[in-house]
């Protein structure tokens, strides 16, 4: 650390000169996460001194994230739930899988062969064994492998409601009942559809199956929030209660979240946006997005490509034998693409920041480098 | 979530007023946290969008996390070192013990009776056994009973550089030794000290010892940066190895962290108030605070109570047989104080957010209650 410091003019300096290294979200098709909408940043700075992980100095922080929670479970359409803000799809992974190992002391969960790699890293800190089940040609889990690999030691299932590859959900209620027979819960990763599928209609996922006892979501993603924003709703207090800890030293009597110090700012930041947007609101820009997609694939069937699966939502996969050559080369003229494994190829997410311009302008250039 | 989105003004409005509830940081002595520095602010504003699990296209925050890294480990005089910005002290904890359970195949690590409850998350989240040492006269830890405790199944011990009740700090050259002999990595959770203790000369603890494995620290305590900004730092790259998982979809080829997005604005506002304050800034600060701990002992010794310890740092913690009565009354009169367990009593966090003039006043006030 230098021993005096610079001048605050020098520093902001440097900084934006580092910020501006950046390649612009407008040529970027290989995030899930967006440009916050301003209300979030605006109710973020407010709030930015917040500690949701203290909340007695901050009451209306832990107000605010009640809120969040809720209006999640409704938007989902869920009625009876608990939950909390996390920091993002990773820790509610990790969290509902550790309350599903505990409440059931076992050893083993089933996860797709489709599963975000956060499902592995919760394998790991949780110290249990992950089974994967394999897909079927559509690339939704196959139940009745799935079904198969249970054994006594199986405390849950994962399940997947906008696969990370492809945006492809599994079929939850197929799932639920083979889980309730079973009597296995299921934790659903919608991490990204959480704020996607409840604005397609034709889409018509049910969330509220008996069995479900865990979702997550990341209003950092499509819900436009500010990172870390995230929400896990648990189905019943047992799993909450499973994850608890006793917070002698704050203002606080226990605790449900995996870093303790954590930001009250996204609660006010989340609660903002979802409050000025709306159901409508987010409606709108998904049928942007949606309306992205099905332009991107038009280009992309004029260059002979055909899409993995017909996209369920804005993340759109082609098959690619060269994928790490064209990447390199997209990337060389500052377009940012995703490479699928499973199958080999381009994944790419339309994201509000994508605009039909740049989409043209992105096939003209992958045209040159085919 | 509501059909129509609210106008912006109500929104913030609305905001603005649950913001005002607050308890004001001045009157809080409760908090390990502080108001961020305005840099620190502004900073993170600029940054705000980017996502630090996803550098590939926000390449200046990695850059930033690096110098975020090395900046701290020269200042806790650490000459080899590998590590990068956590979410909080929570998060380092447990990284620190993951990283060492995954390279010893270990079963059950030692920590101080004093050690933070999130030393306890650790050990149900990682699904391993915590072994309690117990304290000393001075509420260190005792290292010849902490030695007997080790069997072949331990891989660590969790030593403190700034426990949570007392700001006290173990005997880190002893333990170092005993380690070295038994061969077991040592974790030190200095997420209070790690910017405290090099700006207080007559501490002169020596971070740099052999065993020591990791040490973490919060930037978002005393460093002065926004929720959430924490750093933890290994001593070798066998550690971040253990933690590492592959990132297919992403920019990146893998990453170490416990969140996957996570936010490059922690970085930027951490690296900014680094630059701004320096060794003298972060000094005048600290004994700042330091004069204002004196103060309030002296203030507390006229009422007949004294220290628990000497303070090494600037959190000071008195007997009180009714510190629940005590505290109650104080939050009727707006003044947040914590309670100490071990013993029992109350602890004051003498951060840069309180003045003398509030001390006073919560003295007054104090001698009422009693």
């Amino acid at each position: 650390m230098r021993k005096s410091g610079r001048s605050e003019e020098e520093v902001l300096r440097e900084l934006e000169e580092m910020w501006n290294s950046r390649i612009p979200y407008e040529r970027v098709f290989s995030s899930m996460c967006t440009k916050p909408h301003p209300i979030a940043v605006k109710a973020f700075l407010l709030f930015i001194e917040s500690n949701l992980g203290d909340f007695g100095i901050f009451p209306s922080v832990k107000e605010l994230e009640d809120k969040v929670v809720s209006i999640s479970a409704e938007l989902l359409g869920i009625k009876k739930f608990c939950g909390y803000m996390t920091s993002g799809g990773t820790e509610a992974n990790i969290q509902a899988l550790r309350a599903l190992r505990n409440v059931k002391r076992g050893k083993n969960f089933i996860a797709p062969k489709s599963r975000h790699f956060s499902i592995d890293k919760a394998s790991d800190i949780l110290g249990v064994e992950m089974k994967i089940a394999p897909l079927n040609e559509e690339y939704q889990v196959d139940v009745s492998a799935l079904e198969e690999m249970i054994d006594e030691n199986t405390f849950g299932i994962v399940a997947l409601a906008g696969s990370t590859e492809l945006g492809q959900i599994d079929p939850l209620e197929e799932i639920s009942k083979m889980a309730s027979e079973c009597d296995i819960p299921v934790h659903v990763d919608a991490a990204f559809g959480a704020f996607v599928i409840p604005f397609i209609d034709e889409l018509d996922v049910n969330f509220s199956l008996p069995s479900i006892s865990s979702i997550s979501g990341d209003p950092h993603k499509m819900g436009m929030s500010v990172i870390p924003s995230g929400i896990l709703l648990f189905s019943e207090e047992k799993y909450m209660d499973a994850i608890k800890v006793r917070t002698p030293y704050l203002t606080t009597k226990h605790q449900y979240s995996l870093p303790g110090t954590r930001p009250g700012a996204s609660a006010a930041a989340t609660y903002a946006v979802f409050e000025h947007l709306g159901k409508e609101g987010y409606r709108k820009i998904v049928e942007r997005c949606m309306r992205n997609t099905k332009l991107i694939i038009e280009l992309m069937e004029e260059l002979g490509f055909e899409p993995v699966i017909e996209p369920k939502m804005n993340i759109v996969t082609f098959e690619m034998e060269d994928i790490d050559r064209i990447r390199e080369e997209l990337k060389k003229r500052r377009w940012l693409v995703s490479k699928s494994l499973n199958p080999l190829g381009m994944r790419l997410v339309i994201m509000p920041h994508v605009e039909e311009e740049n989409l043209k302008l992105f096939v003209e250039d992958l045209k040159r480098i085919i």
